[in-house]
C-alpha cells in the first residue's frame, strides 16, 4: 500500500505554517521559537494533555477536539489573570489519520486561533503508537507580580464564580446515556446546550483583566466546583463556605435538580466547567462584579472565605449538600 | 481489583514536586508556571513529543527515557545558543504503570536537572489510551536578537559539526538485529559506545554560548546530517558542500564503514545524532574553533556554504557519496 499522505515537512507546510503568523515562531522553519517578551510583562506557561477516550471522543469533530485542547488551556492563563500570547502544539496522530481530518482540526485551531487572538509558535507531531493525543503548552503575558495564584485566598474575601455550572458533566451523562435526556424531561434546547457545554469549553478570556485587577485568588473549574474550591482552601490555608443554592444554574440544570437530585448532585461536581471560581476582597467585590459585567462574564457571589485549614464548608439554606463534596472528577 | 496507586495529586506531591525548585513553578500547587524574563533577555521555547515504540523502546530504563524527553528538548535549545531555564512535562502513562517505574523516571529527571542546571516548571499527567507518551516544552534564555537560526547561512561560511556521527542509528541497528555487531566485528567496547548512543542523547549544552556567539546558523542533528544539512541549506538558500571523509566518526563507524559500507552510509544520515550542524563566518572559525575546545566540545570543519537554492552537494576526495543523500529518517 503507498501512503499518499503527506510527510511532516510538507504537513507543516500545508497544515501548521500557516497558523504561524507570529514572527516568534520563525514561520515553523526553526526547531524553537524564539519569544521577546515584553518589559515589565511575566510570562505565564501551562500545559494540558487530553487523550482521545479520556478527555474526548475519538469521533468527535476535528474542529471540536482542536478547539477543546486550545481551550482549556486558554482558561487555564485566563485564571491566572493573564492574556494568551502563544501556544506550542504536541499532535500525536492515530495510524489511520487523513488529510481532511487533519485540515478540519486545523481549521478548528484557526478559527480558535481568530476567537481568542493567539497564534501558534511551534511543536511537533508524531505518529502515535495508538489513538490521538493533543498535548499544547500555552504561554501567557501578565504586568509583572500580577498573576493570580491558588494560594493567595485571605478571611474576609468574598467568593465569585463566572457563568453556570453542571451543564459539562451534565452532557456528558447526555452523551453516553441515552436515556438521560428524556428521563430529566430536558427540552430539546437544553438539551443541546449540555452536550455543547461538554464538547466545548469557553475560557473566560474576558476575565483575565478582571482577575488580575480585583482577585486575591483564582482557578479555573476542571475538576468540579468543590474539589477545586478545596484546592484554593487548602494552597490558601484557609476555608472556603459556600452556598449551593446560589451556584449559578442553567435552565437544563434546574430541571435536573428536581428530577434527579443525585444526578444533579454529581453535575454540580463534576468538572470540565472551564469557568472561573474567584477570591476577592470584600472592599473590591462590587468593583469585581461590575467590571466582570463589563466584559461580559457575569459573575456570581457564592460564598466568603474565613479562618481554616483547607477546609471547604456547604452551608445551604437547610438542605444537606454533603453528598456533592465527594471527590471531583480524576481526569487521572 | 483495588487500586494503591497514588492519584494525580499525591503523585504530584510525591514524585514531581521534589523537581521543581524553580519558584517559578509555585511549588506545582497551580495550573500555571510564572516565569519573570530576565532584562535583555530572549525566551527560546522548543516541544518535542516521544512515544514508546516509535523513539524509545517501552522495556528501556525508564530513567533512560526521561533522560532522552528532556535531552532533545536541550539539544534544540543549545543549538540555538540558548541555556536551558525550564521546562514542562507532559506525562501519558499506561494503564498498567508502577510506582516503582515512576520513581525511576522521575530519578532520571532528577539527575539530569542536576546534570544540565534546569528545573521542572509545570505539567500535566493522563492515563494514556495506550502507550507510554512524554511531551516536554522546554524554555531557554538566549541574550535578545542572538538566537541562532537555521536560516542564516552565507556564502563563505564554513560548516562544523560537534561530536561524531552515526553512532546512535548504529546503536539502533545493533539493538534490532542481534547479528549486527558481530557481522561488522564490532568490539564490546564499541558495541556498548554505540548501544549508549542511542539510547541517551549528550545535548552539546555546553556549545550554545560559542554558537551564540560566533554562528551564522546552527540545528541540532537529528534526522540524519546531510539531511539537517538540506534544511539549513534550505532555510538560508544557500548551497551546503560537505566533503564526507572529514566527517568525525567513532572507532565503531569507522569498523562499518570497512566492512559494510552499505550500513555505514545508511548510519551517516540516520539521525537522533543529537549532535550540532553550524554555519560559522570564515573569519571566525578559528576562534569559534578554539572556544568549542576550551568548553570541551571539539568541532570538526567538515564544508563551506556557497551560493544556492537550497542543496547539498557531497563532494568526497573520490568515492561516491550519493547513497547517503537519501532523505533522513522520518521522526513522523
Amino acid at each position: 500500500m503507498t501512503d499518499d499522505r503527506p510527510g511532516e515537512f510538507e504537513l507543516i507546510k500545508q497544515f501548521f505554517a500557516p497558523l504561524a503568523k507570529d514572527p516568534g515562531s520563525l514561520g515553523l522553519t526553526d526547531d524553537a521559537a524564539v519569544l521577546s517578551p515584553r518589559s515589565g510583562q511575566d510570562l505565564v506557561l501551562t500545559k494540558d494533555v487530553l487523550a482521545a477516550g479520556i478527555h474526548f471522543f475519538a469521533d468527535d469533530a476535528p474542529e471540536a477536539i482542536a478547539a477543546k485542547a486550545l481551550r482549556v488551556n486558554l482558561s487555564d492563563l485566563a485564571a491566572k489573570g493573564a492574556k494568551a500570547r502563544g501556544y506550542l502544539l504536541g499532535l500525536a496522530l492515530p495510524s489511520d489519520w487523513t488529510t481532511d481530518w487533519l485540515a478540519r482540526f486545523c481549521n478548528g485551531l484557526a478559527a480558535d486561533q481568530t476567537a481568542y487572538d493567539v497564534q501558534l509558535l511551534g511543536g511537533d507531531t508524531i505518529r502515535s503508537g495508538n489513538g490521538l493525543q493533543v498535548s499544547i503548552t500555552a504561554i501567557g503575558e501578565v504586568a509583572s507580580g500580577t498573576a493570580v495564584r491558588r494560594s493567595g485566598a485571605k478571611p474576609g474575601d468574598v467568593v465569585f464564580v463566572s457563568g453556570q455550572i453542571g451543564d459539562a458533566a451534565a452532557g456528558l451523562k447526555a452523551r453516553l446515556d441515552a436515556k438521560f435526556v428524556k428521563a430529566n424531561d430536558l427540552t430539546v434546547a437544553e438539551e443541546k446546550h449540555i452536550l455543547a457545554r461538554y464538547l466545548l469549553p469557553r475560557p473566560r478570556v474576558r476575565l483575565a483583566a478582571c482577575i488580575a485587577e480585583f482577585a486575591s485568588a483564582a482557578l479555573d473549574v476542571s475538576d468540579g466546583l468543590f474539589a477545586d474550591a478545596a484546592h484554593m482552601a487548602k494552597a490558601s490555608g484557609v476555608e472556603l463556605v459556600l452556598d449551593p443554592s446560589l451556584i449559578p444554574l442553567s435552565a437544563a440544570l434546574h430541571h435536573l435538580q428536581i428530577k434527579s437530585p443525585a444526578d444533579f448532585a454529581s453535575c454540580l461536581n463534576g468538572g470540565d466547567d472551564y469557568e472561573i471560581l474567584a477570591a476577592v476582597p470584600a472592599e473590591a467585590a462590587a468593583a469585581f462584579e461590575a467590571s466582570a459585567r463589563k466584559a461580559e462574564c457575569p459573575v456570581t457571589e457564592i460564598g466568603t472565605v474565613r479562618e481554616g485549614r483547607g477546609e471547604v464548608c456547604l452551608t445551604a439554606g437547610g438542605t444537606s449538600m454533603d453528598s456533592v463534596l465527594e471527590t471531583g472528577f480524576r481526569h487521572f
